[in-house]
């Protein structure tokens, strides 16, 4: 994700990569031009101490890619907010951080707000599809009786990472004894998708039930990075119920596999919203996780910087939008007010 | 609308209804319950000056739905903003003001600043689903070749007033004098939302073709209003293609008619992005124009009241939410930070 982050931000005019970190020791001092796969240098190295980084380039904003959880984000988002950076985040538990610890979230606002500084989780689930979306939709809506959000996605240009964590390639028994173990873990951010969708509702859930079950193959599934004999593990099938006064009121469903075609598994999204009016939105295929994250981290830079200080979720700032025509030209407010300068 | 804003309001908590004022004079100290059709008297009663509604009631927000030109709009939110009073309006041309008076967008926005008072337009089409809805999607993406938008829907639901703009039961000749003479105007927005996408994306647009033609029966068509023999005119079908460097860019498309389903056509909402990546978003049936518009309305008061003064378009404030746990109980921002007080 990094390295198409770097991508994005190079191609975008009026952004300029000033610095880029790296976690891994043996990549300090790679040239990024390499490591993100230009074929040519850039003249700029990764680096690995985020301090010394931070306090030479003192960039406006850094964008925050390597890992899932909030307690392995929060030292990093902490030494650049004490440094006065803005911060997007694409961890998933970054997207409504109170879930994971409400600790760290409370301590993330309180820096942010005194170093004048914005920070966001942002990326397509959680904090696009199963969540802004959402809630965007509930816009239009006089009363809601039940939320159902389902995305059925592809793992198959995914690398070992993922897909051990979603038990690809596993027997049954190995997934079910992964699962317990807590190495096969499903999507990472339903409770932050629900959180984030109660707190803009302005409603209180009672309790969320998840359920992680392997999708086992009949037949022979092949990825670049892993075969799936049949009777084996394709992916997982990952849901949440939030209840409210004793009755769901948001279902989230994330079946991930590989090569859910050859198994006649359609992908896609798909949002129902049971009330005032119904409404039912469809995405034809998904909407990809992992082009639409690097997008979506680098779209909303211009947000951020134009945020209050703190932490914000999604659903708290303006929606995000492709800079085609670049960053900072303030094309928007000279048209908005009929100034076409 | 006003009627269906009116009883929103009355059923949101947190929001109290101070006041309504009326356009038509003979409607003057009609109790606004039985206007409305509760049934029963609120003790409230439509005025016809809203000088002195606004001076008297002092309300925090007032819902703008008499009209859809900005020209018509403009005195009343004038009257509003000179006296703080932040204003969601439902007029079309609000949608993005400047494009059909950038004098009158730029005094919108000065009056707003000069009075501490934020105003926005709002709806569902313009405002929802033919542009914001276009930008969120853009957000996910890294380049965009083009964009098209289609929305069908149905006209049945709606009374003489929109039937006669659109053409409705009218010969395929009477059509053709009556758009000539700007009677039959088809859909009011298309610029709007057009410029309001090429802003946010920061590009610019070198011209819009507008076609509007008829939509022909071929079949009888009935609703309460009004009767469609065959051979006359079911509906319009408006399109509207914003060119860039002399490729189109923007296609919106937007047939309306009466009884479609009786000729075998499907209602729905359609966005495709061609891009990287591709993306397609629909929506079955369409969001419904009229309930969609009356919630959009009341469901946008926190946003307009947490907005800094001057004009917003919907692409410059965080999306919509249905307000389900009423207005101003502080819940997002305490669950946010992890106090659930």
């Amino acid at each position: 994700m990094g390295a198409g982050i770097a991508r994005h931000v190079l191609a975008t005019p009026g952004l300029e990569l000033v610095g880029v970190y790296g976690k891994r020791r043996e990549r300090s001092g790679l040239d990024v031009g390499r490591a993100i796969g230009l074929g040519r240098d850039l003249g700029l190295t990764i680096e690995t101490d985020l301090t010394s980084l931070a306090t030479r380039t003192k960039p406006d904003v850094a964008i925050q890619a390597t890992c899932s959880r909030l307690e392995d984000a929060w030292p990093e988002i902490e030494t650049l907010l004490r440094h006065g950076i803005s911060v997007v985040s694409i961890a998933e538990e970054m997207a409504y951080p109170s879930c994971s610890s409400p600790t760290i979230a409370a301590a993330m606002d309180d820096l942010a707000r005194t170093h004048r500084a914005a920070v966001i989780g942002t990326g397509i689930n959680p904090d696009f599809v199963l969540d802004l979306l959402v809630i965007l939709l509930t816009g239009v809506c006089l009363s809601i009786d039940s939320i159902t959000a389902t995305r059925v996605n592809d793992l198959s240009r995914y690398g070992p990472t993922v897909l051990r964590a979603q038990g690809v390639g596993m027997t049954p028994d190995g997934f079910k004894a992964g699962a317990k173990a807590g190495t096969v873990r499903g999507h990472i951010g339903f409770a932050e998708s629900i959180s984030m969708i109660a707190a803009a509702l302005g409603l209180s859930i009672d309790s969320i039930e998840q359920t992680v079950e392997p999708i086992v193959s009949d037949i022979r599934r092949e990825t670049s990075f892993i075969t799936v004999e049949p009777g084996c593990v394709a992916g997982t099938r990952h849901t949440a119920i939030a209840y409210r006064q004793g009755k769901p009121f948001i279902t989230l469903d994330h079946p991930q596999q590989v090569r859910p075609k050859l198994a006649g598994v359609e992908t896609g999204d798909l949002i129902e919203i049971d009330g005032t009016p119904n409404l039912r939105l469809t995405g034809n295929p998904e909407i990809p996780g992992g082009v639409g994250t690097i997008a979506i981290a680098v779209n909303m830079i211009p947000r951020v910087l134009a945020a209050a200080p703190g932490y914000h979720s999604m659903a708290d700032l303006p929606v995000p939008v492709a800079l085609l025509g670049g960053v900072g030209l303030g094309t928007e407010l000279s048209d908005r007010r009929g100034r076409h300068a």
